[in-house]
């Protein structure tokens, strides 16, 4: 497989294992969490899907397409070491759906940084909320779930809590 | 749409298009010409599917993952004004493909983009030789072919000499 073949597999994934969560956690009322903005074309996805939730947005430094910005409400800067605590601190364990996609080149990296993360991430969830993610989290009592059609096993991992 | 299914298209086109492409100029002896690395996905997947041709790859400078930078004897370094004029005097209308992904943001200046190498890349295809483009070009000469089974119309173009 080229890195071309893998990253197609790994979009496409997102894309369905994103619809399929946006439409499981449709009748929950609480916020949709998108962490890291990057180019925003995720996040135009999610806007474009949700409905009736707020998007809230974190990331370090703004650098999307102009299209695909959110609003200052929507948007947590500073490191997510920071702001995911503060964010549980403010508004409890309420998400309906948090999506990642740590997406970098760097395997290790991406693995270190879904360590991090996961224990800040498994607490701000709801019952029955779900967690998209473009790698493995390291989760204590979330529950892997098999991915949608149209997903492909390994570019993408879905945990309901 | 959402600019991530746009984009999807965009990359899921590309592959087809150029899949095609490889195997249908398979037996010119000719060059394969890549106008910009990138991250260096679509090289990779050229990289792995093209047999016995030489890929030259035109960048004005390397930023590529290091899985998928090309030897130095195959990179052309420069601006394409200059580069794809002087690859002409050398090479001559030797190249069996020629591929490249203007891929910004921006659609205007990826037109006015097209506009500038269109004239520049035309002169370089051997007869039967084929163009695979992210965007519509501007040759005099080439015929615009119908799209592979898998490509999403305007998502990409694929010209003949």
């Amino acid at each position: 497989m080229s890195r071309l073949d893998i990253f197609i597999d790994r979009m496409v994934s997102q894309r369905a294992c994103l619809d399929w969560a946006i439409a499981e956690t449709a009748t929950m009322p609480g916020p949709v969490f998108e962490l890291g903005l990057g180019n925003g074309r995720t996040y135009h996805h999610l806007r474009e899907k949700v409905a009736g939730r707020q998007i809230l947005v974190f990331e370090r430094a703004v650098a999307s397409h102009p299209d695909s910005t959110p609003p200052d409400a929507d948007l947590i800067l500073g490191d997510v070491r920071d702001t995911l605590p503060a964010t549980l601190a403010r508004l409890g364990a309420t998400a309906s759906l948090v999506h990642a996609d740590l997406g970098g080149h760097n395997l290790e990296k991406n693995d270190a940084f879904a360590q991090l993360i996961s224990p800040l991430v498994e607490p701000l969830l709801a019952p029955g909320g779900l967690m998209v993610s473009s790698d493995r989290m390291y989760f204590d009592r979330l529950e892997e779930l098999p991915l949608p059609p149209g997903a492909v096993p390994g570019r993408c991992f879905i945990y309901r809590a």
